[in-house]
């Protein structure tokens, strides 16, 4: 085929992707359209030269990855996978449709799919992680592509993302920004200032080319300069014009998530004729040729020691965490740890300094950290521990909110939870971190209260088939448990018992070396209660807890070092809200906190040995 | 004073910044000296040369803004308004005491303080906020200045600020970055590659200036080429060294975070020399020279007319929404409301129709536009409404989060959320949004389920004292309620009784629409339910579920359009923990939802009325 013949062919796919994607949203009735046209060449170039693929096994590790930032047009990239062979074109108007995984943006569900995406802003940290994955872990040929929209150019997201892939000299990444003009409501900031645009991710470390997006020749030649460009990546500021090919629509306002209605027949009819598909000969697609090195998994991955303390010097459940994920990073090549410029507080650092070649700092920039994370672990290849202080990971909620759509396996690692961390003051104390991380579904939420339990915590983590949280504390903690005390996801711990306990304290972290320390309290003025280290706030014990309280008097107290709002004491409280007869006091921290030593911090908000005392003698 | 001396008392003043920071640190035994000693030159020469303010009355509304968004050097901010007059020096050293509120990082607690700072990079977006405010609704001369650090520049939300602010040509506005070259655990991704950030920042539509920040004779400089600079706003990217002034520590790293130990008394004699305070004469603070107009608050504020529905027509209560501001705004002059690039979604552009200057335009930046509504609400001039899809206000839950501790009073309204949005799929459904909300102390969560709750919702949104979340949704309602129906925060409402009901069914938006239909079915079978509008998730009406309740023989129902964690079901369960007796049966989302018909949607996620049905009937 001569190149003029590649460009007119390139030119009748991308026409064809725009009638699937009208035909598409007119069954369903609802999406966008007009946001397709305007990437359907660069839909076009992509899927059907430049990339190298395999539509029958699209998640092939050697495979170049493709990440549509710009979610919303999810009807052009079924329509691509589907006219490249993944699956019947047919099946393209079930599209949005209950019964069928053509959602409305792209999720997993499909198995050409690596990402969710329709958050915007997000996709560029997904192929930086990718990218980040294939030169320095996978050390592979293969590349990375992103479509962005230019409206979620406005997400700071894509701009940490830009800095970071520059910084790493992520030559294997191209990003395309379909520049159509048009947002949602109005026109873009920048609308079609592209010099604008070109001085911004010139700026930003990356290699600029500024294209017609509606010309194939022009993204044929972009792609090949983008492969030739080395120790920077690469950014395609593709022109390009909303509605594109659809006379009166493009580069209209007024267009945005809307089917074309009764336009559409007439429409598709011209374009059908631009695409003339009887003698159209789609070209084959370009042949996987990068090759990636096998990673050998165990069924089980363990620590390459178990925990080892004495029982007499106190320790930081953060400091068991860097020591554990260090025994993991012997035990595991595949595990890597991610840290944003926190690492000598979220001890991570013990990570870093023994495999540094496994570990991606990744400053301050905790959108991007954790899109990178969920980037390198697609395809199932890398375990991702990321961290930073708790707080701060709710920077990125909502990559996090995405990620559970993405069915990701990420490890989220907060440190420096609660008030109890003291003077630093309410800026920097995780009081939330479990009302949000419970809302993802199939979450694992741990809460280790000593360092034996930390260790093993890491340990359930890495051999957990999701995403996972582990809250980390600042404060030493004595050691609760024997070196080979053995721990289960949804297992809690009867730390204080006896036969005639007055009620059960369930608490975690802080708080229940609190609650050991009332127990004592209690004991010398002859009333004994039942103490639990709830271990994993989600799933949450309920049979020991239900066990537990019904031995004593039904009679529960929750203490916690959170808000009262989602955390450990709602967890209790849904376990048992089928159940009558158990009444539960709830101890939390239920203003805006501030500085102050620990143990002051513990006391003004309530949640420490003497309030906890209090609580028991109210229920009493 | 010539000149000259302004530039040795200034520089004198810098030095005794410097160890008023070491000393406060020292007795606190915790801060960050280094950082502070970076940026002496820049806060002498802003509190005691640039900036027109008093400190006797800090909160001034026509004063110059000060914002220090590396919060984490509050010691210095402390000494620069203790050496300017604000309260006496010798407080310093209460630093991060828990009866002091000079905490670890500056919160509103003192009157000098707008935003709290201490979560990175959200600093330029509240400056940026008070910015626009005074250019557009004050329009006054008033100056806003914020001191950034280099490491928080990774942070996108920065580059969203600088975004937002060159479009809106913020030239009121001066950003000075502290280039001290080192982060917290690594020196920053781009040291003191000054030409870079220049780069960036001219990229991004700012003046640029680069100054050798020790150097008092340039900052006095840059400042007034800032002061002269139209139509931009001006950046001075300041190269600083990190402990400048403290030999053996200046410039090296280790040194983040941590009081100056043993070395402390040396180097303060050394500096103190420096400063020959005796001799010390302080320059006048420049008087206040702005004017802002007064803005006069009627004690209650009303729509401009009541609800107004025939009861025939289903609204959504997101158009209700926007009808209930655009009544705000008639009645309010200062009522304003934000969108990023929603409005014609969230229904917010029936305000920016009606009043265009009051409303702001954020594009697609959710981070920077609840910084610029913090800031806009600052000094409790403006009351600010900011919209975007319930999901993507979770991209800015860490600004929000922020925004608490601020004790802001913005409104935060999200749209489209839940399962019942249908076809657009989980990307765009939040179904955590109360989970989160719920754990800002003392918000008030508003989930109104018919036009006529949603416009009081509004009304008494902007009449409450605090933050406020509104949840609408996106589907049509029937209307529920008379148009002169008195609603309360905190009071639910019975829809529908009997004498009989043999269960309580506590619903909201969507979801009470369900339990009404689930309560005809009921009724055509004999059984009679209670329904229960929560209208306030947050504070939930214990008294009235409670009664409700006791009344239907303690069975309750809550059916919610939201994971199970964190929302209405948990409230409910917390309002009633301390309660024996009462078993509750609760319907959430209780997986990754998926793209759909809403009535499909309700169905396989277990909340509409056939679930609610026969949970019923489970109870009986």
């Amino acid at each position: 085929m001569t190149s003029a013949d590649t460009v007119t062919t390139l030119q009748r796919i991308a026409n064809l992707l725009r009638i699937d994607s009208i035909e598409a949203t007119q069954a369903s009735n609802s999406g966008h359209p007009t946001s397709c046209s305007s990437m359907a060449e660069i839909a076009s170039v992509l899927f059907f030269d430049v990339m190298h693929y395999d539509p029958k096994d699209p998640r092939n590790p050697a495979a170049d990855r493709f990440v549509l930032s710009k979610g919303h047009c999810a009807p052009i990239l079924y329509a691509a996978w589907a006219q490249a062979g993944a699956f019947p074109v047919a099946d393209l108007k079930n599209l949005r449709k209950i019964d069928s995984d053509l959602e409305g943006h792209p999720t997993p569900r499909l198995n050409f799919i690596d990402v969710a995406t329709g958050s915007l802003g997000q996709g560029l940290g997904f192929a930086s992680g990718m990218a980040y994955a294939g030169k320095y872990f996978d050390k592979s040929d293969y590349r990375v592509y992103c479509v962005l929209g230019d409206g979620e150019c406005s997400e700071g997201s894509v701009w940490e993302s830009f800095a970071f892939a520059s910084f790493y000299k992520l030559d294997n990444l191209c990003a395309i920004i379909d520049i159509n003009r048009l947002g949602q409501s109005d026109p873009t900031p920048l609308q079609h200032d592209l010099e604008t645009y070109r001085k911004r991710v010139d700026a930003f470390g990356w290699h600029p080319i500024i294209v017609n997006g509606q010309d194939v020749s022009q993204l044929l030649a972009a792609f090949k300069e983008a492969s030739e460009t080395k120790d920077k990546p690469t950014c395609i500021l593709a022109k390009t014009f909303k509605g594109s090919g659809l006379q009166g629509i493009e580069n209209e306002l007024d267009w945005h998530g809307k089917p074309l209605g009764d336009k559409a027949d007439a429409l598709v009819a011209n374009l059908r004729k631009l695409v003339n598909e009887e003698s159209l000969v789609r070209p084959a697609i370009k042949k996987i040729v990068a090759k990636v090195p096998e990673i050998k998994k165990d069924k089980e991955i363990k620590l390459s020691s178990p925990p080892n303390y004495d029982g007499k010097k106190e320790i930081a459940t953060r400091l068991a965490h860097g020591t554990a994920l260090e025994k993991l990073g012997k035990a595991c090549e595949y595990v890597i740890a991610l840290d944003g410029d926190t690492k000598n507080s979220t001890y991570s650092i013990k990570f870093h300094d023994a495999f540094p070649k496994r570990f991606v700092e990744c400053y301050i920039a905790e959108q991007n950290m954790v899109q990178v994370a969920i980037g390198i672990a697609t395809r199932q290849r890398y375990t991702a521990f990321v961290h930073t202080f708790a707080a701060f990971l709710l920077r990125a909620a909502d990559q996090i909110r995405m990620g559970a759509i993405s069915f990701t396996r990420v490890k989220y690692v907060g440190s420096h939870a609660g008030v109890s961390i003291g003077e630093d003051g309410p800026s920097q104390m995780a009081l939330e971190d479990f009302a949000f991380f419970r809302t993802v579904p199939h979450i694992v939420c741990f809460y280790p209260s000593d360092a034996v339990s930390a260790e093993r915590a890491v340990e359930l983590a890495a051999n957990y088939d999701g995403a996972v949280y582990i809250r980390t504390s600042r404060p030493n903690f004595p050691i609760l448990y024997k070196n080979d005390e053995v721990f289960q996801i949804g297992k809690a711990k009867i730390i204080v018992e006896s036969s005639n306990d007055v009620c059960t304290i369930v608490a975690g972290g802080v708080t229940l070396h609190e609650a050991v320390k009332a127990s004592e309290k209690l004991k010398a003025q002859g009333k004994a209660v039942r103490v639990i280290d709830a271990f994993t706030v989600k799933p949450i014990d309920r049979e020991t807890i239900l066990k537990s309280a019904n031995a004593t008097h039904n009679r529960i107290i929750v203490v916690e070092d959170h808000y009262p709002e989602g955390g450990l004491g709602e967890a209790v409280m849904a376990a048992l809200a089928d159940q009558a007869d158990i009444k539960i006091i709830h101890l939390a921290v239920r203003e805006v906190a501030r500085s102050g030593k620990s143990a002051e911090l513990l006391s003004k908000y309530g949640i420490d040995a003497e309030h906890i005392v209090n609580a028991v003698e109210k229920f009493l």
